[in-house]
């Protein structure tokens, strides 16, 4: 009981008191209840690698796709268009919109100068090889990349990185886009800060 | 002292904790500030009125330019771009930026059919006839609008208010824009709600 305390208190976010309620929980629980639990992270662990086409999480136990993700094995995503993201949280986030009909690339992180991060710690070198030679590691033959939409974090280190990137893809001749930056929907703005105005002013689009 | 905290505790945002907290601020600070407080209030309420030629604030006391506001005073504003917003708040907020050189228009609220709320109860004709007759409010003459920038709030009532401007505006051949939507700048795209996203999908701009 202590292990399990221990190991729950570990996990982000949960304290000790909350540790201890969730293994109550899991004690008080149909043992099945437990033992699927138990098997699910350890699936996880063991199963779930990165996609060799994008290095969105892939390899969930019975996927068909094998090492492909369930975007990059979708035969209807448009392999054309590629969408840039730091980490396979965002893609998921993306994703809820249903509306991105094409595939994905999972940088996995950011250059962070600060933090020593380059070009050699991310995906970067896999996008461009994307880029160049799209039937390289795609066993659905590939499509020319037209479109490389940039959605990398409006921060410092993601607007950094989208540069980085952009230079390297424009070089290549492939049409380089980023996300619109502006007032969120559903806000209010007189509690907007003033680079999300400026942003806002600044992209301002005709009326359609 | 009862009735000061009463009266305080009417503002937005003061309970009667704070109200007490305040009155008796008021007691102990010397009799010369709380005078001029007395009279900074009474003043704003009888001097300052709708500036009248874009409804923002205007009439300060000792404003060199009577009832217009300090936008629509200054000379060196481009008359041509008019930027709508609901409130002069907003307009506030968009100063903030430095980056807007264009005037104002302060509708004075948003079209609102639940709340009863119609173009004949905001500043629209005022607004329209700005477009029609530039010189007829201005007493420096006015210039020929070019472009109106509809900053309303990225809500359900700011967009139904938008789209009627915008089919009024476009009837007069002037060039109607809004504020662009997307992700706000320091934000993390994984927390951003599907709506935000799917603007800043769909708005996705070409990196400069």
């Amino acid at each position: 009981m202590v292990r399990l305390v221990d190991e729950l208190a570990r996990l982000p976010g949960i304290g000790r008191r909350s540790a201890e309620r969730l293994a109550f929980h899991i004690l008080r629980s149909p043992r099945d209840h437990a033992m699927t639990l138990s098997r699910a992270i350890a699936d996880a662990k063991q199963n779930v690698r990165p996609c060799r086409v994008c290095s969105n999480l892939a390899g969930a136990p019975g996927d068909p796709q094998g090492s492909m993700c369930s975007v990059c094995g979708d035969p209807r995503r448009d392999r054309a268009m590629v969408m840039v993201v730091e980490q396979a949280r965002d893609l998921i986030a993306l994703e809820q919109t249903a509306m991105y009909r094409g595939v994905y690339h999972v940088l996995m992180g950011r250059l962070s100068p600060l933090e020593g991060v380059g070009p050699g710690d991310l995906t970067t070198a896999d996008l461009l090889r994307r880029v160049d030679e799209p039937s390289a590691n795609d066993p659905a033959g590939g499509a020319p990349v037209r479109e490389v939409i940039l959605a990398l974090n409006p921060t410092l280190e993601g607007d950094g990185t989208a540069m980085y990137l952009a230079e390297e893809l424009s070089k290549r001749g492939v049409k380089v886009t980023r996300l619109a930056r502006g007032v969120p929907t559903g806000s209010q703005l007189e509690y907007a800060n003033k680079a999300v105005l400026a942003d806002a002013i600044e992209g301002r689009r005709p009326m359609e």
